[in-house]
Order: C-alpha cells, then sequence, then structure tokens
C-alpha cells in the first residue's frame, strides 16, 4: 500500500527512464532500455543469497583451504555462463600471527584475551577452520614493554593535543581508538613520533553498546569482536609490499622484507572492548580533553603509565600465493576495447558482508549478461569480471594484476567498475568524474527496492532531508545530475584510477543498517542475512546499478563520458583549497597573535598542563591563478563537447579512444610528492588520512602540511594536468 | 616568576585603575579608588576558610538546628561589626521526605538504594545529622506503577522526537536525565505530557566518571551521589507555594496546598546513577537517537518498557520557618537610597560550595565596610546585606521578604548585588544592562589571584581563545565593555528584579573546576577546598569584586547607572528575535514542503519506527517596527545622557532617584502572558526552560511557541516598555 502510493507520486521521476541514454541516440536508446529490462529480469535475490551462504561458510582469507574452493567455485560459475576465464596467479607476501601476546603488567595484571567468543545463536562462529585471529596484517615483529599513552584516534589532530599536554608517546606504547582516519595511519604517525609499539581498539562509543545493541541482539560491535586489518602504508603504495610498480609474478625481482616502506616500523595490534577496558582503567595522568572520552563506563586518562603493558608479536612471513579470477567476455565489435568489473573475494573471515555481499551482486550481473549474449546481444565491447584475491592485506591481488598488465590496461582499459561490501538504504557511487553524468542516469533508471522510486531520486531525497552542508541540500534541490564523491582508497579501484588513470566507480547501498561486523568474526551470512540485507533486495539493487554501468560502457556507440562534471568538480575542489589556506592563514595568524600577546597565560589553568597551541609560521598567499585559468578552458570546452555530442551521434573509434584515455591526462608518471606510484592528479588518498580523499593532492597536502614551497610547483603541475584535458577535449570537438 | 611576567605584561591593564570611575568625578574617584584598596586589605582568604569550616559542617537546610545555628552565628557576626541586624521570619510550607520507594518490578527486581555513600576520605559525608536524603522538593505525592519511557532530558525538543518515533508518556513514567533545562520542566513537560511520574538521573557522561575522576579521586560525581532540587513550578512563580505576591507573614492569607499551582502535578524523584543502570539496562523498545545515548556501559533504549517501576513518595508537609538575617547599616548621606547585597546561607546538605562559598564572600565584605565605617568612612547610602533561608526549596527566602517589603523596596531600593556558590576561574556577572559599565569598570580593577592581571582582562582573553561564537570573540577583542549576561533564574535576585524591578547584578568565579558535586552529599568543605578553591583566592576575588560593585554604588554622587549597555543589548535581542523568527519560517517551510512532497516516505527507513516531523502553520512575518523604532529612540537618549555625565558631575537626590528607578520602567504590572508575577519583559526565566534567560520574554516565548496572534500585542508592550525607559533618560538629559 505504502509502496504503491510512492510509485505513484513518483510516476514523473520514472518517466525519466524513457529518455536517452549518454552515448546512444534516441533508438539506440530504446534497444538499450530493453536490453537493460531483460538484464535486470535475470538478477535474482535468491540465488545472491545462495552463493553468499556457500561462499561464506568458512573463513577465506588469501591462502585458505576454503579461499581456494572459493576460486574454484567462481571461476566454474564462469566458465558455465560461457566467460574465458583464467585464474591469475601471484606470489606475495602475507604475514600471519604466530605469536600474540600483551599484558598489563603494571599496576595489576592482566592478560589480554584476544580471542572472539563463538556465539551459539550464530553457527558460523563456531566454523573457524582456517581462522586468522586478530591482528593487523603487516605490522612488524616486535617485542617491547612500556607505559601506555591514549592518543585517541591518532591522527595529527590528535597529536598536537598531546604536544600541548607536554605528552609524548617517544619511548611508549600508543593505544588509539578505531576511526577518525584509516587503521594504517595510527601505528605510521605512532612510529614517526618515536612510539614502541600500537595497540587499536574499538571503542564502545563509536562501535559498540554506544551505537546500538550488539551482536547477536543487535548488529553492533559484541564485546569481544576485533577488527582486523591490513597496516601496511598504502598512501605510499598498495599491493604486495615486495613488488612496487611490478606484479608479483613468480619470476618478479623482489625487495628484501627489511627493506619494504610499507611494513610499519612498530609492532601493532588490534584488540577488542573487553580487553582495552583493563589497560584503560589502569592508566593515570590527565583526564583526557573531553572530546577523547569514549563509552567505557570509566574516566579516561592520557597517561603516560602508570599502567605499562608487554607486548609480543610474531608472524609467519610466508610467501603465498593470491588467486584473481579473470573472466572474459570478448566484445562484438569492439573486443580491443576493455570494461572491467572487479570485486574482491578474499574476507578476512567469513567475510559475507565484506567482500561476498558485493561479489554476488557481481556474478549475478555476470550471468545475467551471459544469457543476453546467449540470446544474441553480446555486448560491443570486451567485457572483463574479476574476483580479486588478498584485497585485505592492502589490495594486493588487483594491484599486482594492474602492475603485470600494465600498458595492456592503458590501451585498452576503458573503465573500471568496483564493488566490494553493500547494504540496506541509499546508493552511494564515487568515482571519475568524466563519468558523473553517466552515473547520474544509471541512478535515474534502477528502482528502489524499498520506495518503489528510482536509487537517485532516493539519494536525492536523503541529501536534502539529512545532509549537514546546505550546499549539499541545495544541490540536492537544484544540480541537474547529483555530485558522485571523489575517491580516496580502501577497496580495488586504487590501482586502477590512481596508478593507471583508468576512469573508474565504486558503487554501494548505505545507510540504513550500520553494524559492528566489519573486519570481526561476526561477519557472517547468519549476521549479513539477518541486519544488513535481509532477503537480499539491495544485492539485486547493485547488481542493477553496476550491471547498468557496465552495459552502457559496453554498449555505447559513443562511449559516455562527460566533461561539464569533471570541470565543475575540479572547480569546487580549487575553491575548497583556497578557502582551506584562507582558514589556515586565518587561523594560524590569530593564534600567533595570542600566542604573542601572552593571552593564553591568562587562560590556561595553571593546576593543569594543557599549554598553549605552537605557533606556524605565517602561511603566504598563494597563486591560484594557473588553476582558475585551467578551470575556466576546461568548463568552456566541456560544455563545447556537451553541446556537440548532444545529439546522440555515434563516435568513431579514434573519437572513442579519445575518451576513453582522456582519464590518463590527469596523470603524471612521476607521481605525487613523496609517492611516485600515485600518479593520479586529482584524486589520491591522504597521506595522512588513509583511506579519506584528497583532491587536486599536491595542491591541497602542500597546504596542510604547510610544505609551503612545494605548493607553487604543485599548482603548476595541476594546471597543466587540466590543460591536457581541456586539449584532449578540444581535441574531441574538433 | 610566570606571575611577574604576566604583570609586566599587562602593565597597561592595570593602569586603567588610574581611570575615573563611572558616577564620580576625577577627585571623587581618586578617594574612592583609596577606599576600595582599604576594602582589599579587610579581605582574608584565611577568614572565608575558616567561616566555611564552620557553617558546613553539618547539613543546614530551612528546619534544621545547624540552619538556626548558622543564622545566628551570621547575626552574631553581623551584630558585632555594627550592622542593625534582623531576622526577618517567614511561614513557609516545607516537604520532606516521608516515604521514597522506587522498585524495578519487570522483567527483573531491583530495588533503588536511593542512598549516598558515606566516604573515608571525607569525615563530612559521616556529619549527617538532620540530613536530607535524595528527593525534589514540591513533587506531590503518590504511588504508581508503570512502564518507562525514557526521555533524554525531558525539553520539548527531545519530546517532538519522541512524538516522531510515536511513543508517547501517557500512562508511563518518564526517566530523564538531568541536564538540557532547569530540572523541574522535566515533570511539569512529563505531566503536560500525560505521565504518571519522572524519575530524573544524573547520567555519568554528563556527570560523572565521563567528565572525569570521581569523588574522592577527583570533583566529579561519585556514582551514589544524587542531585537533590526544587521542582516547583518557578517559571510561574518563585517563593512559598502558598502565597503568591505575598510575604508569607504568619498571619498572611493561604493557598490550599491542593490549590497551589507550583507543587508538579505528577510524583517525581532523583537518583544516582548507580541505580538508575538497572533500571535503563531493564528497558527495551527502539535504541535511542545517537545524541541520547548516555555514558553508562548499555545501548539505551526508548521503552515503553518492557522494565516497569513502582514509585511511592510520602512528604511531610510542614509548616516551618525560614530565617533570613537583614543587617543594615544606614547611609551617612541618603539613609532612604538602599544598596542590598545578598546571598542565601541554607544548603541541601553542607552547603559548601553551594551557597556558602558565596556567603562568606559576602561575610568578609559585611567586615570591610564595617572596618571602614568604624574609620570614619561610612557609605553614603544605606547597605542592607541579606542572608537568605530556604532558597533551594524554591527562592523562598527572599521572594518572602521581597513580596513583604515591595513598597518599601519600590520606593528605596537602588540595585540588587547577588552571589550563591563561588568556584575558580573566570569572572561572570550577569544582570540589568544599566549597571553593565559599572560591572566592567569593577572588573577592570580587580585583580585575578592566579595572573596577576585585570579579572576582566582574564575574562576577555578567555572568551578570545575558548567562546565558539564569532561575535563573542570580535567583541572580546573590540568591545569597549564585555557584555554581561541577562539573567533568567536560579537564585534571588529574581524577586528583585523580575517581580520588582530592582536593576540586579549576580557575580561569580567558576571555568577552572568543573565538578559534581551540586546538591549532592558530597558539597563538603573537604570537597570545596581540594578542588574548587584551594586557599579561597577566589572566594576573596569574589568579596572584592561583589564589594566593589556595592561601595560605588553606595557612595557615588551620581548612581553608576548607564543605558547604552542596554540600549545596545536590547538591539542585539530585537535582532535574535528576528533571525529565530526567520529561521523558524525557513525551516518551517523547509520541512512542509518536504512533508508535502512525500520526501520523508523516501528517506525513513521502513524498518524502524522513526517517523517524519510534524507540519506546523507557516509561521508569518511579524511587524518588529515598534522595536526598532523605540531602541533607535532609546540609543539617541542614551548617547546624550552619556555625553551629558561624562564630566562626573554629581546628580542631584531627585536625579539619582530617576536613575535607580529607571529599572521600574521595564516592568508592567500586568506581568508576562500566563505569569503575572514575573513583571519584567526585557529578562525572564524560559517558561520551557526554568533557569535559562528568555530576553524580551513576551515576543520571544510567543513565537517560540508558535501563538503568534500574541506576537503583535507582545510587541507593542515590549515597545512601550523601551519607550518608558527612553522618557526616563529624556528626562535625565532634560
Amino acid at each position: 500500500m505504502r509502496i504503491a502510493t510512492l510509485a505513484l507520486l513518483f510516476m514523473s521521476t520514472v518517466a525519466f527512464a524513457q529518455e536517452t541514454i549518454l552515448g546512444f541516440n534516441e533508438s539506440d536508446s530504446l534497444s538499450q532500455q530493453e536490453l537493460e529490462a531483460a538484464f535486470d529480469s535475470e538478477i535474482n535475490s535468491a540465488e545472491l543469497d545462495e552463493w553468499l551462504r556457500i561462499l561464506s561458510s568458512e573463513p577465506h582469507h588469501v591462502g585458505t583451504r576454503k579461499g581456494r574452493e572459493n576460486v574454484e567455485f567462481i571461476a566454474e560459475k564462469f566458465r558455465s555462463w560461457g566467460f574465458d576465464t583464467e585464474i591469475a596467479e601471484y606470489e606475495i607476501l602475507f604475514p600471519s600471527p604466530k605469536t600474540r601476546e600483551l599484558e598489563l603488567v603494571y599496576p595489576t595484571r592482566y592478560t589480554a584475551t584476544l580471542e572472539e567468543d563463538a556465539l551459539p545463536e550464530d553457527p558460523s562462529t563456531s566454523s573457524v577452520a582456517d581462522l586468522l585471529p586478530p591482528y593487523n596484517a603487516f605490522s612488524r615483529d616486535g617485542e617491547v614493554e612500556g607505559e601506555l599513552v591514549f592518543v585517541n584516534y591518532g591522527t595529527p589532530a590528535d597529536y598536537d593535543i598531546l604536544d600541548r599536554y607536554g605528552i609524548s608517546v617517544e619511548g611508549k606504547i600508543a593505544v588509539s581508538r578505531y576511526g577518525g582516519s584509516w587503521r594504517g595511519i595510527k601505528p605510521k604517525l605512532a612510529g614517526e613520533k618515536g612510539a614502541i609499539a600500537t595497540i587499536i581498539y574499538s571503542d564502545p562509543a563509536d562501535d559498540g553498546y554506544g551505537r546500538g545493541d550488539t551482536y547477536p541482539d543487535g548488529p553492533f560491535k559484541h564485546e569481544s569482536a576485533v577488527q582486523r586489518g591490513s597496516v601496511m602504508d598504502m598512501p605510499t603504495y598498495p599491493g604486495d609490499v615486495l613488488t612496487p610498480f611490478i606484479g608479483a609474478t613468480a619470476d618478479a625481482k623482489r625487495l628484501k622484507r627489511e627493506d619494504a616502506p610499507t611494513i610499519t616500523k612498530i609492532p601493532v595490534l588490534p584488540i577488542s572492548y573487553r580487553d582495552a577496558l583493563p589497560l584503560l582503567e589502569a592508566m593515570g595522568g590527565e583526564v583526557v580533553p573531553e572530546q577523547w572520552q569514549g563509552g567505557l563506563p570509566i574516566t579516561y586518562h592520557l597517561g603516560p603509565g602508570p599502567a605499562r603493558v608487554r607486548l609480543k608479536l610474531e608472524f609467519n612471513w610466508d610467501m603465498v600465493t593470491a588467486y584473481n579470477v579473470i573472466a572474459r567476455m570478448p566484445g562484438s565489435e569492439h573486443p580491443d576495447q576493455w570494461i572491467i568489473r572487479g570485486n574482491h573475494h578474499d574476507g578476512w573471515n567469513h567475510g559475507a558482508a565484506d567482500p561476498l555481499s558485493g561479489l554476488v551482486a557481481l556474478m549475478s550481473e555476470a550471468q545475467a549478461l551471459s544469457r543476453l549474449a546467449a540470446a544474441g546481444n553480446k555486448p560491443a565491447r570486451t567485457v572483463i569480471y574479476a574476483a580479486w584475491d588478498a584485497e585485505e592485506q592492502g589490495l594486493i591481488g588487483s594491484t599486482e594484476w594492474v602492475e603485470d598488465h600494465a600498458e595492456e590496461l592503458d590501451e585498452h582499459a576503458v573503465a573500471y567498475i568496483n564493488t566490494d561490501g553493500n547494504s540496506r538504504g541509499f546508493v552511494n557511487i564515487g568515482g571519475s568524474h568524466v563519468l558523473e553524468k553517466m552515473a547520474n542516469e544509471v541512478m535515474r533508471d534502477v528502482i528502489d527496492p524499498q520506495t518503489g522510486v528510482s536509487v537517485g531520486e532516493r539519494r536525492r531525497a536523503n541529501l536534502q532531508v539529512n545532509s549537514n552542508n546546505p550546499r549539499t541540500r541545495d544541490e540536492a534541490r537544484n544540480r541537474e545530475d547529483l555530485r558522485i564523491s571523489p575517491l580516496g582508497s580502501g577497496s580495488d579501484y586504487s590501482p586502477f584510477l590512481q596508478h593507471l588513470g583508468v576512469a573508474s566507480l565504486n558503487i554501494s547501498f548505505s545507510g540504513e543498517a550500520a553494524d559492528g561486523s566489519y573486519h570481526t568474526l561476526y561477519d557472517t551470512y547468519e549476521h549479513y542475512t539477518k541486519w544488513r540485507d535481509p532477503g537480499m533486495v539491495y544485492g539485486a539493487a547493485l547488481a542493477k546499478v553496476a550491471g547498468r554501468a557496465t552495459l552502457r560502457l559496453a554498449n555505447a556507440p559513443r562511449l559516455p563520458f562527460e566533461f561539464t562534471g569533471l570541470s565543475d568538480n575540479i572547480a569546487l575542489y580549487i575553491e575548497e583549497i583556497e578557502t582551506l589556506a584562507d582558514e589556515m592563514r586565518e587561523k594560524t595568524a590569530e593564534i600567533n597573535s595570542m600566542l604573542e600577546s601572552g593571552i593564553y597565560d591568562l587562560v590556561l589553568d595553571q593546576n593543569e598542563s594543557l599549554g598553549p597551541p605552537k605557533s606556524n609560521s605565517a602561511v603566504p598567499h598563494f597563486n591560484f591563478a594557473p588553476l582558475k585559468n585551467a578551470i575556466s578552458e576546461l568548463d568552456l570546452a566541456s560544455q563545447e563537447y556537451k553541446s556537440n555530442s548532444s545529439d546522440g551521434r555515434s563516435a568513431s573509434k579514434a573519437e572513442n579512444i579519445l575518451l576513453y584515455t582522456s582519464e590518463r591526462e590527469l596523470i603524471r608518471t612521476a607521481g605525487l610528492p613523496g609517492r611516485p606510484w600515485f600518479t593520479h592528479h586529482i584524486y589520491a588518498p591522504g597521506f595522512y588520512t588513509g583511506y579519506g580523499v584528497k583532491t587536486i593532492p599536491g595542491v591541497r597536502e602542500a597546504i596542510e602540511q604547510r610544505q609551503y614551497d612545494l605548493v607553487a610547483q604543485q599548482i603548476d603541475t595541476a594546471a597543466e594536468v587540466i590543460k591536457g584535458m581541456t586539449a584532449r577535449v578540444n581535441q574531441l570537438n574538433q
């Protein structure tokens, strides 16, 4: 009844589907729409559910029996659907735990259990052959003993606060909560600051009973649950730590392990909040700042000490084989133009949500595509489905494959479409803004399973109601296309987008099923189907969104790349960076002036150790004109291309090549300062945020990190990159 | 060393003290400064400490032996210092607990202890003769059993959220945390919504281990501690519930208890977080919204139930005698012009912080004044020191005295200066803006005991560093005077300011010693002198600030009233109210439009019960012109008065009467809509905030409560009040 009413209310939206599709003329649009309707009818939630159950029945990280079985299962499916299927193997370094000991030795004694409880309500939690116990992959070995310092989330801003208290982690063990940054940043920064180890725990305020009922009563983090995860320095380079830039083939030239720059400098171990409580309770020193207090029933203290812990970590530094399943359906017209659609298959444990909920959608898409092909509708371009291994350890399977096939991909890769864990709620699409228009048309044409309106309309509604950003609310009402978000890192799009410059999208649903299963023993079939996507209806919706994106890229006579969205988003980033510089300049001047006038001496409580903030050299004014001039020209060129191509006329092969290789204009082989593997000059994961994106990263991070003498050169590079794109668009305009 | 450096840095500030004082010409300023220096030298921290120890040795609420002993102690001191001292007695209704039973009866059983633990570290906590156990005074009697509903802070906004969940407290027991509003609002609103009882507890996130170490390890709330407090409907009228508008003399005509409108409609009991935990843990229903989760180690739920509790409350509804100590020093020149300086003496328990830390400052001031008088420097005007009884139960002692002496006060009262509990840190002065300039000069001339700069300078520094409001930060740098804050309620200034229109100030220090002792067993001498003001140095600073205000009002040839501050602050309130209306209009329209378009049906999770917000009728545009015209005229008149009086020339008696009765122009005997006792049309406690101030309350509350047809009339009344003030200032300008 409710859905019927809604469908009625929003018929106008559904009518959109009758419009033409970017890259197709009117009549081609109609046949494509028919094809997509047929595609939809092949997506079967019950099948997704069945595959999810099978694939998630046991732990299946890289190197396991079950992992290998899953590879065979997936490959066999692809073969049965008529794909040219190969299993691409890479020999990678994979540390697994040999010794994990964590003990509070003073002033009381407590030995951390470091184990997750099996729950009678969830049989999967007892099916633990090959279970990897909680640990952080690519922590170095070590045995240390030292006093604890509480570093909150362990971000640069947190260390600024500790500095104000006169507290250093030098020679101490930093205890950090998960959140606030990607986990790998915590040991990276703690190591830079001289800590001898890092312990990371999930605070119940962020990820536990403070969020909602805990598993199995609800979806949130069980008191014994531990978030595993890689801590390799991915913002330097992801993938096998021994083979940066090259595929980790059997005979690849490898770094020595001790020379691998992406292994942590200090040991690091994740623990549960149940294990964290005795440690934090034993700490003394100053009470933490208000925002640092977590959800445990104690007063949090900064330390150092008196709590001392002993931590001993040893790993099996094994070489294991990672297996990527690569399944090809050659294009009927343009076999040398490749659309790549990927999702990893390895999980930390059972991995029902992460990654299998996305993988089963991908499989469903592949099956549907094969049936369309069997019915005479082969894709015009080659479609490659990839199920990556060893993503969890650092995007290893995908990165090695990309590095291994860099030249071919540079020539042939049209776009990469990624998914990973899925959930219920609102569609999220992030990625290359040359694909923003296409992404919006896809969101317009897929129906939300709960409300009967398009997933785009539902996302628009959500932004209007729930966004805290006035610009976002306003744009949700008035901007023709919803912005897609720029990509940082955290899944397998990184090597495609940020290393090779292959236009990429990352797609998921979320927002209605927050939970605490991520990278824990409790990411099971039972948990997923009870709390995240009962009936796998959003799994089906994901398949329809990612499937449409794949099909349109595969079939469009003119590739659905568009440049006004890119230009508008880059313009926004430039504006943001200018504002950032202005605000830093103002804030720095304000603090310096207050320091000079001695005002902090009047304000700060002489009974406490909190000192004034530190002074910084004045933030200079930067010449943003090159960027602004460049973006004005890109905007003009983009408008012209839009108007030229608006009639849906098809493109020549040469034009299509110019279109899909346009993203390559945004990379420079020299890479970003200090991290040459990352070549994209518009999108990168933050060097000190990890997964969090930094747009126009060369310029933004130079300012953020107060490396002012780098800024002008980075502005020039970014402007050159934009000019390159403008030249490319103007080539298309000729 | 540090202090010396600071004193050097800020010599320019100290130099201010050489300037003339408002109301004094140059030579009078010099003698006044000498007098104040002599006054300062009589303020003795050790004496404050000793008095505090004596007065706080046992519980001393109204009606106790110790309370009576304290009255005698105080009165005897005043007599010994040469004051005409009387003890003004009122017969008031005072409920004390007879039966307090709270029991969880389903699904588990738990009997709340309702007791606070004696602590070996604090001997006072075992000195508990006449101890009042935790309760809320002026709760009605009752025995009820019902399901619990969690109402967060129990504010109107919280009930709006509950409405969205489809949850009503009708027939249920509301469990609310302290905070977010004055406590009396919680049973008031719950009762209006049909609840059968209210339980109030202190959540450890707001007031317990979530803030810092708990007593006796630190100053924060012990797990057994309970905040007592009155819940009479003070925003309707404070004071004895049976004798509104008239003094509660022995023969006063009294309401019947059942007709007293300020007794709660439902039973209400405060409890500790230790007692709250089993109750909240037993609750079910939807998980609370993110902001509602507190600091207990459980997931909070809204209910209703399944937890059911039985609550039984019976009180001794006794008539007891409240004793105010009233000590006069007649003025040498203008004995018929009275400066009244008050602080209550009754406490909920030992009351070291509240109220004795303020009272001992007042006593010290009185002693110093008496010594100046003995040395030949009697105050020119009459100074009356008052130590009020029964403040804790609802400002009863002060209110009854004011009502009893309303006519004399109307004629003679120049100003009322209040203090109450004190602490360490930054000076706060709130009150009538006709005294803003004087208050600033006082802050300029008292030296902060920690930093050696003036307390005004320190406050200015604090606002610059710590205020979140950009206007406040900017004004702290650039406005000639710091704004003093408008007064709501919560201490004995209310009857003077808001009932009679006597210009008032309320003064304290705070900001460096947050704690959890308020209204608990742990508000002891030991707690106060260890955690709040060791050495009573801020007690001495308080005496110097309040003492200067008293002395200047007592001696100024021209009363230090000034109108540009008033005009500027009222202009700000008008601006705020216009913004409030604009924002409500915009927000209402936005929500109505989203409701009409059905957008919430797209956004809200169909698996959860949270519904859309409710629609409201459109907010009309109001004619603020009468207020703006009135304030423009007041501004002109005020500037003229400022310039006329800037030479410090003395005033005639008639001029001084015009000055001090000017605040009476801001009251109207008809009072505010629905609460005639509150006659001030610029400052009032909020009807639904309690202590929190509402400026231009008639207009502001009519808009906030969406009673739009009241607005025009209230704007007219407020404009008339301002015009009356303008006419008064113009009379002075003639």
